[in-house]
């Protein structure tokens, strides 16, 4: 038997700061009652708080710091100043073995830079990336990179799909997840040199996932693999593009339904419909970026989290550090190292 | 007063082929009974079912082939068999001033080679762009490439701005159009070195728009800018995960709303509200691809296609060639071409 999972948590990170962490955790904690928090904050605003959660608090070691990165800083100003802040606090309580992951809404750039930095890739892995669970007509799809890297050749590709295709193993508990190529069109000669490359790669070294060749944007929803690829240019477009028009979507719904009387009884009736419809949808519960490559578990949650959302990254927290994510990826990835036929680059 | 339109018709491209485009040209034509049609295809399909539309076979010449371009064909090989095809025959009739613009629901990458082999690109244009309309907050969103150039460089990100921006102009009769950079995020160090140094030409050069600066994926929706421009990797990427989150929507509506009773006749009395909001957002509003920067009207309405969304991309033709959008881009790309700070590259 493993020890139980203890999760670090930059309390003070995103948008509304401890409000939304603590009644976060405190949810996560619900679900997940063989857990414990260490939580980095201010503790003026943290220890209040914790009093309205007492289970969370009894499960909690509070570490005091007045120190936060903010939000809007540079990342390479906010890394020179981060000593002493609640996020790279955070992330050291996993680099020095206290925990066993760490989850933070704070400012994107600095806690990627941080992680990199603190936590180190593993070995082998070039570029760590960002990777997310989007909902699909099949379930859910893994996808990365999404903004952690705009440029990328072939083999930083290659590793992206080792990355997810050992995340979805782990998350979604499938043996040999379906990876994909996101690209322009199926056929074989489209898209650019790098994705062209990372497909005969893909097609001929052995790794723990099935190579299902391109795939499109439409895919990503479509549920056709289990895990997207691409680099951290189209990646991020893609997510932030989906942001968009589910928020138009929802706008439009609204809008048509207040404007005339009868669809408003219509809603009332299909009030319950509705909620499931929107909970099988909602962002909050997509809620949570992984880098994924490094030599510890760190969650990126969306700034602008409320409660439930926060709750989302800190369970994804939860199921990958008590499914020894980091373990099996080091393997994963060291498996792929050894092949030659990874390193042989041939021309297109 | 210049003379009356007429438009081209691949009449048989497309899956659904003259079951779509015949009543799409008919639907067309009811809201723009001014315009003439240059029919291309079969006859002996095409004959009976222009006698179902009497007033398109009054505005129409039909012209003969039992050629069609294969919508599944690689386009070099289309291309290459092209000659005499319907599709040809209709890029052909707008190369020789018969017709101001040809409309096609075929083969995207033959359509695309044809189009540049026949009408050739405006004196100047280096990389002509497929560009669309997107439904957003504010009212619609045009965006390029959508996917015709998947390598591009500083100078043809520019070159999309200003075709986009003259697009804006004439199709959303706005004066000066803001334009965006698509990106991964709005500050300067952000993103391809291509991107930032497309923004940094774009902020000193004089054109017909405004240049706002890197936009991201969420834009898109939001209206932020009238125009979005990116490469056509990163935009048809967009485009086609904004289809499939579309889709996805739709698919768990329905599939709450009927999985109970309530919501059934909740959604019997929004009727009326959610058609509206149904054809807000409905993509055969939005379809036709616009080939920009050639010498001559070409539109890409989708393959799936049914009439409906055929005489979308009918209308824009016809709206494109009435409003003279060729003779004005073309002053718009000579005026940029003349413009020493569109050449003068300085290091980023």
């Amino acid at each position: 038997m493993s020890s139980p999972v203890r999760i670090a948590l930059d309390a003070m990170g995103g948008d509304h700061g401890p409000e939304s962490t603590i009644p976060g955790a405190a949810l996560a904690l619900q679900e997940n009652p063989q857990v414990g928090f260490l939580i980095f904050g201010d503790e003026i605003i943290l220890k209040p708080l914790l009093d309205k959660y007492p289970a969370l608090k009894a499960a909690s070691v509070l570490y005091h710091t007045d120190k936060t990165v903010r939000g809007d800083e540079k990342p390479s100003i906010a890394l020179r100043s981060s000593k002493g802040s609640s996020m790279r606090m955070a992330v050291e309580a996993v680099q020095d073995g206290r925990a066993s992951a760490v989850v933070s809404a704070g400012n994107t750039g600095a806690l990627m830079a941080l992680a990199k930095l603190v936590l180190k890739p593993l070995p082998g892995v070039h570029r760590p990336a960002l990777a997310s669970v989007l909902p699909s007509f099949e379930g859910e799809t893994v996808m990365l990179d999404l903004g952690a890297n705009v440029l990328v050749d072939a083999e930083n590709l290659v590793q992206f799909a080792v990355l997810g295709a050992t995340f979805a193993r782990i998350y979604k508990n499938i043996e040999m997840p379906s990876v994909g190529l996101l690209n322009v069109g199926s056929e074989d000669m489209k898209g650019p040199d790098h994705v062209r490359q990372a497909a005969k790669i893909l097609s001929r070294i052995d790794f723990s996932g099935r190579y299902y060749g391109f795939v499109e944007g439409n895919d990503i929803t479509n549920g056709t693999v289990d895990v997207v690829v691409s680099d951290g240019y189209a990646g991020n477009i893609a997510l932030k593009t989906a942001e968009g028009v589910g928020k138009l979507t929802r706008h439009y719904f609204k809008k048509f339904i207040k404007s005339d009387p009868f669809a408003l009884v219509g809603g009332l009736l299909a009030f319950f419909a509705l909620r499931r419809f929107r909970d099988r949808l909602d962002p909050r519960r997509y809620n949570g970026g992984v880098f994924l490559g490094l030599n510890g578990v760190c969650i990126k949650s969306h700034g602008g989290c409320d409660a439930l959302a926060f709750s989302s990254a800190v369970k994804l927290a939860v199921g990958l550090a008590e499914q020894d994510y980091i373990g099996t990826v080091a393997h994963d990835i060291n498996h792929l190292m050894t092949q030659e036929s990874f390193h042989s680059q041939d021309s297109l």
